[in-house]
């Protein structure tokens, strides 16, 4: 890989919520036009008042269409909660926050995919009405759940168990069910990517559900690929990373825990200063806590120039 | 029909929109509990956002629930549109203003729909919610939708005509689909009545839509009707009816041409004070304008001592 500039890197970014939204967000205000996908983890995708939510989608699309709040990352920045407000005078169903403007999100794509058009249409759609050009890829269009396994053997679909009781029971296992298909789109842009990057994502609830879908790390093995540790000096930049790795792994939360997590996959990681380790690739200890878009733009750059650097 | 007091006469109330619920209105604080059931139009349904919108029996709720702005008559009381507004912003469908609050109602009715529930038993969920205690039953579980054939032949919904196009093209002809059957709440309601009140909407599109129903005009003609004029001094309280009188049937527009509409069925008729006409049946002239809660009682009971009287 030896483009003559970093911004002409045809990049595709494996991306979940948050973490993953601010990377891309640095990639997108650093690569060209044409250069960046995003394949984003739609395992996190469920029915809320009868509409279908994607959060992991909707991190992305509203963080490329500058929308998101800078600090929260999810929903949309000075969203108005009227909706959610009218729920809980009635007594109805309100665990889970959906803004006014964020629902709007929700209508058109529970209509049209009600209508049969695809997740990845919809999407495409959606994008267009926010005046976002890079392509958003949902990893697939089929029903993909993933679902929580308590210690005490209960099933939760992901955000019930995230959200609904707070990830307060203790995970024994992460299950994915349903469909097993990539989109086409997908296998098509992992097939022409110069570079994949694995954003700063919770491996076990937001790549893996990509990772493990039908020919995707046979494309992947064949392609440079770097990671952005999700974990900085132990603890997880946001979400219940942490706890999940000592329950799932038995392990101590930490960088290198998660890049043993990627075994084989990983040609570069990034980690904070200070929480580098003895590791098979090359590794770019820097700054990769990324809440303001100054040190996005920083990072992007960093991780793309140490990635030319790596053939 | 005698009972000691008026307001232990066993009222259905058959209504559409604004007029008819204003009309329940007064019933409804004039009435003992278990004397009023409202049987409800929904050959205005329709679908807008992916939902399922009755816009009638949304009316009626409403009102029931103290919620309606009293001079609009639809929606929610001060209720904000920041959905709406994100549609606009985005380029998306904005031609049917509904509120935030409102929303709520549709997304709820639209899931349990979805879920396999009749339209009975949401409609029952909802005034629940809203604490609403009068039964509001739908004419009809199935749908039953109003077409408008316009004079060049065109065929659309009834709000696509009344909402998108402004009620611009001429009526040629008015056309029910769909279900014919009305619910066995209904049948049961009308057989269980002391009094028929036929309110104050458009004979067209809110009342023959109930009446066309499979063994409804049967019921009725056994039982004591009344109607309240929804023309005052020649024009229509409220929306198109003026001008449908006028294309459909080639007449002035006035209280007795709708009451002519309705040949055969009633036993008494109210009209405002001036519109009085030499009728076969007794003629309560008073006043018939209903914005205000204060009018809407006065009508209310002046109506129950008529219908007493008419036997």
């Amino acid at each position: 890989m030896n483009p003559q500039s970093v911004s002409d890197i045809s990049v595709v970014a494996l991306a979940g919520g948050v973490g993953g939204a601010r990377l891309i967000d640095g990639l997108d205000r650093v690569l060209g036009p044409g250069s960046l996908t995003a394949v984003v983890n739609t395992g996190d995708d469920f029915e809320h008042w009868g509409l279908h939510i994607s959060p992991d989608l909707d991190s992305v699309m509203y963080t490329l269409a500058r929308l998101s709040p800078e600090a929260r990352g999810w929903g949309i920045v000075a969203d108005t909660f009227q909706v959610l407000k009218e729920f809980q005078r009635r007594g109805l169903e309100d665990w889970f926050q959906l803004g006014d403007r964020d629902l709007a999100t929700h209508l058109v794509r529970s209509r049209a995919l009600g209508r049969g058009d695809s997740l990845t249409r919809v999407t495409g759609h959606l994008c267009k009405t926010l005046r976002v050009e890079r392509p958003i890829l949902p990893m697939t269009d089929g029903p993909r759940p993933t679902i929580i396994v308590t210690e005490r053997g209960e099933e939760l679909p992901f955000q019930e168990w995230l959200v609904k009781v707070r990830a307060a029971p203790q995970v024994r296992e992460v299950r994915f069910e349903g469909a097993t298909q990539p989109t086409p789109q997908v296998l098509d842009a992992l097939g022409a990517a110069d570079l994949i990057v694995i954003c700063p994502s919770n491996p076990y609830v937001s790549i893996d559900p990509i990772l493990t879908l039908d020919g995707v790390m046979a494309v992947l093995r064949d392609k440079p690929t770097v990671g952005v540790s999700p974990i900085v000096g132990g603890k997880a930049i946001k979400g219940p990373l942490g706890t999940m790795i000592h329950d799932i792994e038995g392990r101590t939360p930490s960088a290198e825990a998660v890049a043993a997590h990627y075994e084989g996959l990983l040609d570069g990681y990034a980690v904070q200063r200070g929480d580098g380790f003895v590791a098979p690739f090359p590794l770019l200890e820097t700054n990769i806590r990324i809440q303001s878009t100054r040190d996005r733009i920083v990072l992007a750059r960093e991780l793309l120039e140490f990635s030319r650097s790596l053939t």
